[in-house]
């Protein structure tokens, strides 16, 4: 089994993320996104939409979303279970992961993709695909992402330490990754947000946070 | 339980055809989202973001997402089983489902969201949230479609009756809302596509399709 991933890209971090809670030690392979590595024909030839991150299992099989090595992982190393464990907790976190995906990842995505002072990445709307810059998209995602900070705080207002309760979970996994990759458009956790700052200190003090 | 539904929108389809696939009868609660209805007071105490489907359990337990709802009815009912048998072929519908939820029924949404000459949305850029038209999301949208239909059309070359092979799936549910959705912003599988207008007429033909 290998993972091919990119040490900066916020998407491949949440199977980095996932793997290192799960205690597993899966051989990486980096590619250089910065560089266009993942546009290259060699690239392409493992996946042709030119994402990462991508799991390959020993018979060529492979897994190109983050979500889908994350849950292929899980079947096969339960412990400690960070997708829930009975069909209710599993549909609160899938329902719960993807608000984190939508509104914290992908919002941030349009701010980062569709700035136009950004170079390098001006005509790349979207990941893997020549596309224009559509300025509009930056405030869209800016709004959006005041939505994810608000509701962040609600979900930690109870006290409870992680998004989903006493257990650190996936959701908690896409939600740092989020905040995390805000931080390159400057959107940060608002000040006055103190338990979302409470719990970002927390979960960004786990080993897997930097693995 | 029950489904909090709207008929004429592409995404509760989605949980719907895969109820029927399921043989299940589950009650229905029709939320009429063209004239707003989701976005009032009584149906943001179901779910605040005003999104739909939305499965209700006995006990007050909300699903709001799609394939959460999905997901958790295949683990109460098996057969016949639509997104797996194996934690292979589960991680590779999952990969294959996010792409025809990207970039199928997301580019759709896209394009249909944000025309311009689309007066009832013209404000309405994301679902459940005021946001402007972006003028640019129709021609990316438009693009990503192409994408689309090119990939579904390579999916099924091989002759199979369904995209992921033998087996009808989930993946086959999520591709036929789109294809369906596209049809609203006059966009339908290119003429040439045999394979995929065959996989259509075989897959719209089914019970669940109509349900």
């Amino acid at each position: 089994m290998k993972l091919y991933d990119c040490a900066v890209a916020p998407n491949p971090r949440r199977a980095r993320m996932f793997i290192a809670e799960k205690g597993l030690d899966i051989p990486r392979v980096e590619i250089d996104i910065l560089g266009g590595e993942n546009l290259k024909d060699s690239f392409l030839a493992i996946n042709p939409r030119g994402l990462l991150p991508v799991l390959e299992l020993e018979d060529g099989t492979r897994f190109d979303e983050a979500m889908a090595i994350c849950r292929y992982l899980e079947e096969l190393h339960p412990e400690p279970p960070l997708l829930g464990t009975t069909p209710v907790e599993r549909a609160q976190i899938e329902c719960m992961q993807r608000k984190m995906e939508f509104e914290g990842m992908i919002a941030t995505s349009e701010v980062f993709r569709n700035k136009l002072d950004n170079d390098s990445f001006a005509y790349r709307s979207l990941p893997g695909v020549p596309s224009p810059a559509i300025p509009g998209l930056v405030e869209r995602g800016t709004k959006t992402l005041e939505r994810f900070f608000h509701w962040l705080e609600k979900y930690l207002e109870d006290g409870n330490p992680f998004i989903m309760g006493d257990r650190f979970t996936m959701v908690d996994i896409t939600a740092v990754c989020a905040v995390d990759f805000a931080k390159w458009v400057d959107i940060t956790i608002p000040k006055g947000n103190r338990n979302s700052l409470r719990w970002y200190d927390e979960v960004s003090a786990r080993p897997s946070a930097s693995a």
